[in-house]
Parts: structure tokens; C-alpha cells; sequence
């Protein structure tokens, strides 16, 4: 225990020493700011395209504070973005300083900060007292002062512990953060009918670089995922038009013109492609394009390697196309859309924690998604979606263990949850209101889209969970025991409403109190996920659903996610490995360098470009496509937390087929390494406790401590923190 | 019937080609926008000083949507404030065009604008195609797009009426709105203990211009509504603080510095003052200072003379305070909060209706005060502010008629009222809540505000009368029925809950159910102004509290102005003439030159410069200091609207005790003029229909209608619009 308690004290001096001096803001509000950043920089065509929901900003006007109790006086020096005040014990110091003197003694420092444009943002720094989560903040302090002089009654005032993130010096203003940026070339240059088709050999995002450009004349710029979109300059989804004339460009979508330095000018805006097809007016020159490649720098913590090569490229693949998608946030894909979306979003989490572990990505894109109140409408609309937001809480919780994100988050969580339940049928249940997006997954054939389907019940009873456990963090009782209430009063109507004796399944929906004849793969995937059902009724629907040919085509790998999840909890690895190999291999085999939005094999060339009714439609980078990373963590390295935090853990490696794999899974404190062939499994876990599970045909061997049987050919083997553990086994055929 | 009607249709064409091509936003995010822009110019001894509530902002993403029809194909010019896209018939166009063709026919034009920093606005000036408040607006289109491309559901989307003002040409952007100004002089300059004190000679508002500024140094600028204030550099409200060196002036508030333009500087804050105090350095010189006036521009529509010049000064110096105090909002005072506030603001609408009738400005301060949802506090945090908000909406329907405004607010009016349902106790009524800030008045001696107020419950019950009316306005029937019956339980209760026999008044409070032995004057005089009581108990306070000494004295002309109106309802004009007089006249004696924040009689010298514990904290230009207007026109000119915008009106002319009066009030239609002497009325009012009411101790005569006798030497005469009548009359003694 000694090792683990040093790593442990390790870590928290970390944390605290990078938690000093950084520059804080309302929690959330930097988030959303920077959000509608985000959300804005999509383009159609050279068009300003937002999105269709209500964005939020910032609280305009906040007040920052905290109590010191100083031994001697200090100094301290100050950085504002807004206008502002500073009061010390309630006097207001003269203008607005960026140094001032504490008093030894104990004081009460405020600032109050306005700005319409950015969020209100202080960065203190001096020797004891610097700014950082521990102050508090608040959007309206009700302090007034009545006719005699007296400041009077402030009790109701809601103070937070004040947002931040990794703005740590007093020039880093949180306004004006941008990702960083390194040049990348092309590997090809082609003369295409009069244009130039530069090719970047794999998917990529950033900025185009024109180099020795001059002469007088429009040059276009054709962005394409593919080749074909590149050079297709009246259907291609994203495309820059310029105008250059007396050493200036002039970009013709915001009408803005900039000078040309040096002969060479960068785009304004970043674009996602592997191929530009550049043409320009006779009377223009340029000797060559090349890019800036924009990224999230991001550890690659998750490692994935296996002796089955076209499974390591699609790992490989897979985490690049996560990476290009993790940006300032979470987005869904990077040509396209580039928003943030709930449902895309929860995935990329999860294989988040597989991979960077980066959980500032993770809580800015929660933060973003809920926004403000009062609450509209669904989160992106979409009633499903509202849920996955709910969950993908619960699962930061789980990974994390951020008790203090959960208590930030949870007021919106409380409003959130009541626009919910204020939408539900005399059953409790959600339907799809006018104005509600019932999108469950993009479907080849016909979904029914009407009353109440069983999925979105599911989803919204899990929701009800994820409510009472995050109340019960928040030390909220009551909240706590509602919640747990109406969650068990909905997950005991799920069988009575949905099962269907004669299919064997749950059905797809209910339509004025009578069940729907048909079958989908949504809610039973879910019920497994989730074990809403017995064992017995988890097994039929494995036959009757899941490996039944006759349900409906699961052609997005967005649900492809949850139904090999599924299948992997179920004991299916080995087809699983298949369906992978089938189903991104086939991707891969196509010339995918990253992995797309849907997949469907039976189409061919061309095909493979188009949805939406467009021909270059598909995100051919698109984050739901990279979930090899969660499914080989979670179920073949076998790694996932079992109490909050990785406190406790559970490891069930799982060959599927393969020879072996080596790997290792990101924790908030430290790794989990796995080995395994089918001889022998080697674990080593930086911090936590948990077991080892394993089947093996004969008695298992660990030469550091027992192993212990669990009966029919099961074992399982005690893994503390830091010590390596290697066990002989026989792995079963 | 024929002349009204012709000036209704030119009125009405003058609105629609005033309404022609203007700039349009989401209705109330300008004017919570610029709001913001007003509420934090406030500044206290050279620091920048917020309001204390929540501050709310614009929506940053807004949808401008119109259908039009065209004969044939039209060009419109565009301007835009922030990012955008425009789609036709749902096709989006390249880029952000200054300049479009509509082709003839049937189409749907959709803007969407995004603009962080200021409220997404745009102007589009076309023949026949331009924007104006016909334009709908959202901020949430829900509007997306399925995998086959078509565009799905919106039914739920809420569209309002884009909001305007005057902004009506591309140039004229609302971002950039600033009021005019005009140079003024001092009337003197004095040598003051190293200093050099300017008078010019009134109260006035604006920018201090340094002329032939130059040398090395600091310049200090003390203001002072007082000489005394002003030479008081320690304790002075407001002050700048200037550093000049290199031919650059240094505003240390801010530490930005500005080059000096030929010698000449002119502050960047305007401030309120008669008086300036300069002191600068050894090394620094300055041939003098002058200002530039800051003013919003009304015209003086009201009018009133009278035999008494002490009355036509006290109209003229209250017509001052009220202009000064109407800027881009009708705000408190001018140099110290400089901040919307609600209770205030409606005094200053009720005045404005006798003076400017700047339906604009109570809109936007209705607006602005509302702010967004979630209500998180009572306006202004004051739980009586919340309440002269709804009343303020009534005030403003009933004097302009305007319907559009009533739907358009309508539901920021729910969301309020909610906000108030959601803390009354069981007997349905009000107490002050912990954050609660229970206002009434300032007063000079104890004020219980524990408990039921009867003050607070009585403005309650006006609120829902107003919700019923609004509702009804808008044609929502179910809300109409549910605030009648809420208002109609609550007033029933009023009698029984606070009506004391042995005071024979209305108690102040009732804690845990049993009223309070005290008596003040605030429930009862609004009694009478809502007429709540029967006439009885109206004639038995009139004595037992209203005139009677020994109840507690008002000493603010804010509560003066529900007190005197009060009195005037009751028929006391000759009363309220002599405290006009007193009152009003004896600020005037103590050598105002606007009205105060506060005025008692007892208090000498200095101490009338004094309030909230600071030497000048007292505002001397307050807005409530102005009610002598409101007063002169409604009870002494003795007109006001029965029927909403003087559709219908009543002239109840009073001489109180003067020898004659002369004076024209406005109405949204032109004028109403009344004059009046002891033997003769005339009046003319340009459009609607009412009755001119008079005693007489002869039955008047009138050479173009007939005189109704309403018995008790009580008669009435039919107005028409556009025909002057005059009435011979025998005035009572």
C-alpha cells in the first residue's frame, strides 16, 4: 500500500502545483464561449453555416472572490480580460490596477468583471494568493447598500468554485487561445484540366499555404476528401474563393482583403481534406501549396498491439481519425458538420478514455452541450441525444471520479432532467413532441418514428439513474431518492410494455398503448448494455435480434458501437474480431485513411462518397468511426473501472481470435498494461486495486500470489497498484 | 367623423414609411444590449461600478426570416452586423453578398447572423423588399437536415417580430449608436486653493473638454453637483484622474492613453455636475475647460403656464431633471447609479406621457429591465420592483395603445409572473424572501419589512389585474381566466387581512397571521390610486392617514408622487398646490436647478447634500424629483386616456387654487390643449373622442354642442377630435 500512497501524494502535489496562478472564469461559461467558436467555423460551399439550436454565451457581468488570511503583506499582480473593479474588505480600490498590496491579516478580495464580448476572466498571481478553482464566483452578488450606507442581505447569492483550465500565465488570455499548428507538405502535385490537385496523402485538417503567389486574378481552391470531390468544383462540400490584386488577397466569402507576405499567403479558415484542386486566372502565379496542420496536442496514452496486422492499422487509423476529431472539442467530423454533437460526442469519450484520457476535452464538450438555461429544446435538438448527455456524466464520473465536475454540473443536470420530465406521457414515457429530432441512427430501410419507442425508454431510464447517482454525489437526499424512484417505476414498465413473447424481443415501439409488430436492434442492443433483462431474456435476444439477419442492417459504426459492445458483453469477442476486420478492414480496403461517418459494403466506389442526397455528403473522418479503441480496451485488453475514478478495476482479457495483444489503458492515476497470449497474461497497474479475471482449462499459476477459483473454469487474480503480475494459464479453445 | 379619420390614414402612412427599410434584431436584445452599455457606465470616485443582478445578454445567433412576392425581379443592398448566410427558397448563396437579386415570384429570404460581441442586426433596402418589424425572427430554427437531404420539422420553432427603432439607413449602425452633444460654457471660473473651480451654471451632463493642455503632469478632475462637493477632493462622488506627458493624455481609471488633438482633450466618461474642480501639476498647463452637453433628443410636447411663476419654474426645472435623466434609457439620477431601475423608470414613463411621449424609451427600459429567462431575482432584486414592472406595462398600453408591444413582451410577462407565483406564501401573497430586497421607500424613521406588506400585496394584485389584461391583449383566454380569478381571490382578502377598525386604516404588516399595530402611508395611498377600497374607507383614511400628521412623514419625491396623486384623486388640488409649492418650491429655494433624490425640509445647508452614510451621496438630478409633471398634466390639466392610446380620453381640469392654467398634453395621435380660468374652458384635442368634465354653479354653456348635467352641479361635454370647444362656466368656490 506504501507505493500506492506515494504515487497518490505524487499526483496531488501535481495537480496542485499546475492548479496555481491560472486564469479562471464562471464554470462553463469559457466553455460555451469557446463553443460557439467551434460551432460557428462550419462552411457549405464558402457559406457561413451555424447551427439550427439555440446558442448561449457567457454571463456578461461576474464577480470573483476569495478569503486570504495572510502572515505578511504581499503583492500581487493582476490580468483582467473585461472591465472591471477590485474591492478589498468592501473598499473599492481607484481605477483598475494590475498590482496591488494585501494587508497581512485576513481580507475579503472581489473583483467584479464585465465584458459582452469574451467571458470575464481574472489571473492573479503572487505568493500565496493566486487565482485558481478554489475562488468563487458569481453572476449577480444581490449586495445593496441601503440609504444609511449599510450593505445589506447577500444569503441567497449562488457561488461556484470558478472554471479553468490550462492558462497558466498572465499573457495566455483565455480569448485568445488557438490550437497549435506544424507545416505539412503534399506528396503529390498533378495537372488536372487546367487546375493543380495536391494531395496530402492522408486525411488532415488545417490551413492551405500558398507560396509565391502573385499577378492579378481569382484563384478557387476545391477541398475533397477524396479525389474525386477535389476536382468535382460544383459539388465539392468546402471551397475558398480569392481574389488577388495589388499584393493583397481578397477572400470573396467575408469580402476581406489581407496583404501577401513574403509572396506567400495562409487561408483564414481551416478545412478538412487530403486533396486541394487550386485553379486560378491566367494573369496569376504561385509556385506551390502546402499546409499548416492544426491539432489538439494530445498524449497517446491507450496503446493497442496485436500479431494481426490489418487490426493494428485499423487501431492505428482509428486513433488518428479521434485525434483529428478531438479538437477544442469533441466534434462529430471535420469537413462537415464540425460541431459538437451529444450522441457523437459520448462515444468519442468513451474511446477518449481508452486513448488521450484527456478529460478537460471532455468536460468542456459536456459544459457546451448543455448550456444555459432556460432549456428550449433537446440538446442538438434531438431527444436521444438529450440522454446521451445525461450519461455521458454518469461514464466521466465512472473513468474520472471528478466528484467536483458532478457538483458543477449538476444544477444544469436538475433543469435539464425537469424539461424532460416535463415532456412525459400519462406513462412516464418520452415520445417525440413536435420540434423533437427522434433520430435514433441513420437506417437504410424505414424506422418508425412514432410513439413511444422502446430505445429512447431505455435511454431516458438510464438517464433517471445516472440522476440519482450523481444526487447522491452531490450529498442531495432528496433529489437522490425522486430520482431513484421514478427510475425503478420506468425500468419495471420496460418488459410489460416491450417484450414480445412471439418475437422474442423487444419491440420496437408502442403506438397508442399498443405494441408495433416490429423488431429493431436499437433497444435490444441497449437492454444488454445496460442488463435491463434477465439472463434468460439476454440470451434469446442474442439469437432472436442480434445475430439474426433478418432484423434490419446496422450501417453507421455510430450504433455499430453499442451492438458490438453488446455482443462483446455477451461473451462474442471472436465474432466481434470478425465483424472489425469485415466491417473497418473493408473501410480500410476501400482507401480509407480515416474512418467515415457510415459504411455500407454493398455499395461501390463512388457510392461510398454520397449521403445527404449529395454526392460528397459523408464525413469520410468522422469520430464515431474510430470505435476499434473503446471496443479493443474495453473488451480485449479488458480494462474498465469498477468503482469511480479507477479506484477499483476489473481487467478481462480476451484473445478473440488472436494470438496475442499487448496493450495499455490510460488512468486518472497512471496505466493499466496488459499482455496476453494464450499461455500467459501479464498486468501492471499504476495505482487502484482490482482483479484480474480470466478462464483457463487448467488451475492458473502466479508466482507473486493466489489465484482464485471462481468454479466452472473461471479465476480471478488480485492486482495492486504498481507490482507486475504475470499468470500461466491454458487458454480455453 | 371624417376629419379624424383623415389624420388616423396620415398617421398611419407616416408609420409605415418611417417603418420603411430600418435596422431589425431579435425584440429586446438591443435594448438589453445597450442596456448593459448604460447600467455600467457607472463610476464611483474613478472606479468602474456594475450593477449587483444578474446582467443578461443578446441571443448571439439569430434567424431573419420574410416571405415576399414579387411583380418582378428586385435588387436589395445588405448590411449586416456580424457573421452571416442568406438562403433563398432554402438555397444558400456564396459568401456574405452586400447585394442580391430576388427573381419575381414567390419566395422565403432566411438570414442567419451570429455576432458574439453585439446583437446580431441586419438592414436590407430593396423597392419593395426591405427590412422592418414585419420580418420574423427566431433564435432556434430546429431546422435539420435527414440522411436523404430533405429538411425536416420546425413546427415548434417560436417566430417573433423583429425589433427596431430609428436606425433607417445602412450607415446608421445600431452597434455604433451614441447621443448627441453640443458644447457648453462655464459661467465662471474661480481660483480655489491651487485649483480652478468652473460653474456653468446649472446641473448638466457630459464631457469635460480641457483646452490648450499641454506640459508634464497630473490633472485631477472633482465634480460636484454642489460647489461643496466639487471642492471636496476627498469625498467628491465622482471624479478623473489624468496624466499628461509626450502630448498624450493618460486616463489612469483605465491606464489607456489618447494623443491631445490641437491641445484640446476631451474626456472619455460623461459625468453629471454644475460645478468642476481642476488641479494639476507644477509643470502642466491648461487655458480652460469647457463640456460637451450629452442629451437624448425630445421634444417638449407637454407644455404647462400658470398665473404662479413659481409653478411654471418648478414645471420648467422638473421638464429639466426628466430630459436629463431620459437617455438611452429612462435612468435614476445622473451621477451616481446612472442605472435603469424599475421604480423609478415607471414615474419617469408616467412623466414622460405628460412631456415627451417617447414611447420608444419606455420600451426599451421595459425591456431592458426585464432582461431574459430564467428570472433568477425581482427586478432590480426588489421585491416592489418586480411589481411596478408589470404595472408599467399596463401604464404604457393604456397610454399608447399599443397592442404589438403588449404580445411581443407577453411572454417575458408569464415568465416574471411565474417567478412570483412560485414564492407566495399559502395565503397566497408576498413576504420577502432571503435575497429579497423589500424597498417601499427610504424613510427617515423605522420601517417594519418583515412579513405580509399590505403595500406589497396591493401592488401584487395590480400585477395580476395586468396579467388579465395582457392576456386578453394577446388572446390567450386561459391565461385571462387564471389571473382574474388570482387577482379577484387576492383582492378579496386585502379588507379582511389588513383593514384595522380602531386605526380605521390599512396596517403596514401582518406576521404569522396577525397584523401589526402600525400604520404608514404607502398601503393606503395606493389603495386610493387602485381603488381597492369602497368609498367609505377611502373618505375615512383620507383623514386617518393621508392627513394626518402623526403618521409618518414621506420625505422622498418619489413616494411624494403616489401620495400627491393620491390626494389630487380625491379632489384635494388646492392641498397639493400649496405642498407643490413647499415642497418642489423649497428645493427650488435651496437653489436647485434639477429636482432631488430626496428632500427634507428640516435639514439645513450641507446636509442636504447627504444620503447613504457618504457627505454627496444624495443624487440632486433624480428622475422622481420630476413628478410636478405628471401631476400638472393629470390632475390640474386633468387629462387622461379611458380607453388604450386616448382612443377614448377625459379632461378633468382643476384650477387648485390658481388663477388660470394653460398647457397641452401629448397623445399618440397629436395633442390634447387645455386651458382654463375661473369663467371659462377651452380645449381641442386632435384625435379621439372624450369628455370634458366640470363643476360649475351654473349650467355651463357651450356655443357648438350641449352640456350634459350629471346632477350635483356636475356636468360633462362631448370632445371630438380636431374641434376646439370652449365652455363658459361659473368656477365653485
Amino acid at each position: 500500500m506504501k507505493r500506492r500512497f506515494e504515487v497518490l501524494a505524487l499526483f496531488t502535489m501535481l495537480v496542485s502545483a499546475l492548479a496555481a496562478q491560472t486564469w479562471i472564469w464562471y464554470p462553463g461559461d469559457y466553455e460555451i464561449w469557446l463553443g460557439n467558436q467551434m460551432n460557428n467555423r462550419r462552411t457549405e460551399r464558402g457559406t457561413f453555416y451555424p447551427p439550427f439550436w439555440k446558442m448561449d454565451s457567457h454571463y456578461v457581468c461576474v464577480q470573483f472572490s476569495k478569503s486570504v488570511s495572510l502572515q505578511k503583506s504581499e503583492n500581487i499582480s493582476i490580468a483582467v480580460e473585461g472591465k472591471y473593479n477590485i474591492s478589498l474588505d468592501g473598499k473599492l480600490m481607484f481605477g483598475m490596477p494590475h498590482q496591488m498590496t494585501i494587508p497581512a491579516g485576513n481580507h475579503k478580495l472581489v473583483f467584479k468583471v464585465w465584458n459582452q464580448s469574451t467571458p470575464p476572466t481574472i489571473f492573479i498571481k503572487g505568493k500565496t494568493v493566486y487565482t485558481d478553482s478554489s475562488w468563487k464566483v458569481t453572476y449577480e452578488d444581490k449586495e445593496w447598500i441601503d440609504s444609511s450606507g449599510k450593505t445589506s442581505d447577500t444569503s441567497t447569492t449562488v457561488y461556484m468554485d470558478a472554471g479553468c483550465w490550462n492558462f497558466d500565465n498572465a499573457d495566455n488570455h483565455p480569448s485568445q487561445y488557438a490550437l497549435p499548428r506544424k507545416p505539412r507538405q503534399a506528396i503529390s502535385k498533378t495537372v488536372v484540366k487546367g487546375g493543380i490537385l495536391y494531395d496530402f496523402g492522408c486525411e488532415t485538417f488545417g490551413y492551405v499555404t500558398l507560396k509565391g503567389l502573385h499577378g492579378d486574378g481569382p484563384v478557387d481552391l476545391y477541398y475533397g476528401e477524396s479525389s474525386e470531390e477535389a476536382q468535382d468544383t460544383l459539388h465539392c462540400e468546402t471551397l475558398d474563393k480569392l481574389y488577388i490584386s495589388d499584393g493583397k488577397v481578397t477572400d470573396l466569402s467575408c469580402n476581406t482583403s489581407f496583404p501577401i507576405a513574403d509572396n506567400d499567403y495562409t487561408l483564414g479558415d481551416s478545412k478538412a481534406f487530403r486533396y486541394v484542386y487550386i485553379t486560378g486566372g491566367d494573369k496569376v502565379g504561385m509556385d506551390s501549396a502546402s499546409m499548416q496542420y492544426e491539432y489538439m496536442p494530445e498524449e497517446y496514452r491507450g496503446a493497442f498491439k496485436c500479431n494481426d496486422e490489418e487490426l493494428n492499422r485499423i487501431w492505428d487509423v482509428s486513433a488518428y481519425t479521434l485525434h483529428l476529431a478531438t479538437r477544442e472539442f469533441f466534434i462529430d467530423g471535420i469537413k462537415r458538420d464540425r460541431w459538437v454533437w451529444s450522441g457523437d460526442a459520448i462515444q468519442s469519450y468513451l474511446m477518449n478514455y481508452y486513448l488521450f484520457f484527456d478529460s478537460s476535452c471532455v468536460k468542456r464538450s459536456v459544459w457546451m452541450l448543455r448550456g444555459k438555461d432556460p432549456v428550449t429544446s433537446h440538446t442538438n435538438t434531438i431527444l436521444d441525444y438529450t440522454f446521451y448527455w445525461f450519461l455521458s456524466v454518469y461514464d466521466y464520473y465512472l473513468y474520472s471520479g471528478d466528484n467536483h465536475f458532478v457538483s458543477q454540473i449538476y444544477p444544469r443536470m436538475q433543469t435539464m432532467m425537469d424539461f424532460v420530465l416535463g415532456r412525459t406521457d400519462s406513462n412516464g414515457m418520452v415520445e417525440g413532441l413536435p420540434g423533437d429530432w427522434v433520430f435514433v441512427d441513420w437506417a437504410d430501410g424505414y424506422m418508425d418514428k412514432k410513439g413511444e419507442l422502446s430505445f429512447e425508454q431505455l435511454l431516458l431510464c438510464k438517464s433517471l439513474e445516472t440522476m440519482a447517482v450523481c444526487a447522491d454525489v452531490t450529498h442531495n437526499e432528496t433529489d437522490h431518492l425522486k430520482y431513484e424512484k421514478l427510475a425503478s417505476s420506468l425500468r419495471s414498465k420496460l418488459v410489460p410494455f416491450f417484450w414480445n413473447e412471439q418475437k422474442q424481443a423487444l419491440v420496437h415501439n408502442r403506438i397508442n398503448g399498443h405494441q408495433s409488430g416490429a423488431v429493431t436492434r436499437y433497444a435490444n442492443i441497449f437492454a444488454i448494455l445496460f442488463n435491463y433483462l434477465n439472463k434468460d431474456k439476454q440470451q434469446v435476444i442474442e439469437h432472436s435480434v442480434l445475430l439474426n439477419d433478418s432484423i434490419m442492417k446496422i450501417t453507421t459504426p455510430y450504433m455499430r458501437f453499442y451492438e458490438l459492445a453488446s455482443l462483446c458483453a455477451m461473451g462474442r469477442q471472436t465474432e466481434v474480431m470478425k465483424e472489425m476486420k469485415d466491417y473497418w478492414g473493408g473501410m480500410l480496403k476501400e482507401g480509407a485513411t480515416s474512418f467515415w461517418e457510415k459504411y455500407n459494403p454493398d455499395e461501390k466506389g463512388a457510392q461510398h462518397l454520397a449521403m445527404y442526397g449529395r454526392p460528397y455528403g459523408k464525413s469520410l473522418c468522422h469520430a464515431w468511426g474510430a470505435s476499434p479503441i473503446y471496443l479493443l480496451g474495453k473488451y480485449y485488453l479488458g480494462v474498465s473501472p469498477v468503482k469511480p475514478g479507477y479506484e477499483e478495476f476489473s481487467i478481462k482479457p480476451c484473445l478473440g481470435g488472436l494470438k496475442w495483444i499487448d496493450g495499455k489503458v490510460p488512468t486518472p492515476h497512471g496505466d493499466i498494461h496488459v499482455y496476453m497470449n494464450k499461455k500467459e497474461i501479464r498486468v501492471k497497474a499504476d495505482s487502484g486495486t482490482g482483479y484480474l479475471y480470466l478462464d483457463s482449462k487448467h488451475v492458473p499459476r502466479c508466482a507473486d500470489t493466489t489465484v482464485e477459483a471462481l468454479g466452472a473454469r473461471k479465476y480471478r487474480v488480485l492486482i495492486k497498484a504498481g507490482e507486475e503480475m504475470a499468470v500461466k494459464y491454458d487458454a480455453m479453445p
